[in-house]
């Protein structure tokens, strides 16, 4: 089952999420966006009750609650911790966590511009596991239970706007940047430590090949320690970090252009394709969000 | 004139923008919350057309959209960078970025609960400046021109989670973290650069005295510098920094406790009063948000 989120032209309901039809063709509607979060599990046990419409009827958007947190691990595969800036230094003890906002959020078959004084944007494959329940002080257990969903997304960069000063968080919620894909339910996926694969592709080459199985803080035990801070809701997300291949830490480095095509493909779950543009599409891309 | 949220019991209207009255016992209704942040300027313009109702019988909530970006400098006032950890460092020669969710929003009054595993909270009074029209690769004068009002701001943090990696954002977010005092237009305010005098007070001990003429980086460079990198839309937010005189500087080092009071004064802006409570009040706060 592939969970997205719907808008439909004309409609005055605003976000709905609906499963989306095996060919693709047609989504068929659960319910509004907040019913939704508010019981994910109870929504996801039962046969979708809406109404079905043609998927070229409708705007797909991430089936994301506005004030939902976007959680995202910097440094979760050895290999691309050793890759880049880290490379000489040792692991952090806890997982680097920055944050998206949930602007920042586009789907599948969106152009991404490149920002302003960016020499192009970065690729890095993930995958994001969604909450489905409250969590307050979990254990790992209680965290990894409460997952309800995983999806393909990529974590594009600006790399030189990132590394401007010691925090991240610039670089990292570019318009358009973060294109997620449907959400597919925890009980299809299974846990990320018996390994999925995840494959990035740039018009067509296969620049990373990781596995989930290689990750070094698992979801249970970050959003854990994130729910010893922050009391998470359903609806909000962690992104798992990148496996290595990111193109700053190439020789020479790799940057994708303008009329670049990037792939996300990560096994049951399903694959990610976006065109790069460039910044004189900003204007266009900006204030058509998921607002 | 100062501006709030509200939410009215059993009204499906969702949260509203409102009139504080000046003796603060009465709301006047101005718009909703999306129709307010779609023109700000023509809302402000003209007397609020609502319904007026007592504040006793609303619910007061930060007037921010649930997407809003509420970007936060780390180190704008030198005495501030100096008593922390840069103090050994050169200034790092752009403003530190890091994210707050809108989930971690709260106002006046609010209870604030210390989170897990925390020795308490610091406190750092601040000033927001909210963004009141697009801004893409705008100059510095084009982003000041566009802020549309100021609010005062504290920007409760939780020292452990904040230091455990060298990413700053998951101690930024705690519960209710982030009070937020109403919005008083930028036409009554004039340019923080002519200093407004910020004094924070706990149990009515004065412990930061600033004036927001010490600030390094401006309003309009900041948001210009962001705006080459996202597209910020109105109702975006920029926390400006804290002067000197932190907890976690001092020798010993001091934090907030439950049964604490703390204040942050801004001239023009006007106080923020909100109570510390332990970690256990966390399950109460934590699912009364803006939402």
């Amino acid at each position: 089952m592939r969970i997205v989120g719907v808008r439909r032209p004309r409609a005055h309901s605003g976000v709905e999420v609906a499963t989306l039809g095996d060919q693709g063709g047609e989504v068929t509607v659960i319910s509004s966006l907040e019913d939704f979060w508010a019981d994910p599990a109870v929504h996801l046990s039962r046969p979708p009750a809406g109404a079905t419409y043609p998927v070229a009827s409708v705007e797909l958007v991430p089936p994301v609650l506005p004030d939902a947190r976007v959680i995202c691990i910097g440094l979760n595969y050895l290999e691309h911790a050793a890759e880049g800036s880290f490379r000489d230094q040792e692991l952090p003890p806890y997982p680097s966590l920055f944050a998206r906002w949930t602007q920042s959020l586009t789907v599948d078959g969106a152009e991404v511009p490149v920002p302003s004084n960016e020499e192009g944007l970065d690729w890095e494959g993930e995958v994001v596991a969604w909450v489905g329940a409250p969590l307050i002080d979990a254990s790992p257990d209680e965290a990894l239970a409460s997952v309800i969903g995983y999806s393909t997304f990529n974590d594009l960069t600006a790399r030189r706007a990132q590394k401007l000063t010691s925090q991240w968080i610039l670089g990292k919620n570019g318009d358009r940047s973060g294109p997620i894909g449907p959400m597919v339910p925890a009980a299809e996926v299974g846990d990320l430590k018996q390994g999925l694969r995840l494959r990035t592709r740039v018009n067509g080459e296969t620049v990373q090949d990781g596995c989930t199985d290689q990750m070094i803080y698992t979801v249970g035990e970050t959003l854990s320690l994130v729910s010893h801070t922050l009391s998470l809701r359903p609806g909000d997300l962690l992104a798992t970090g990148t496996p290595a291949g990111v193109g700053y830490g190439r020789k020479p480095p790799r940057l994708l252009q303008p009329g670049d095509t990037v792939e996300v493909e990560v096994e049951r779950l399903g694959t990610l394709r976006n065109a790069v543009v460039g910044n004189e599409r900003r204007s266009e891309a900006a204030f058509r969000g998921h607002r």
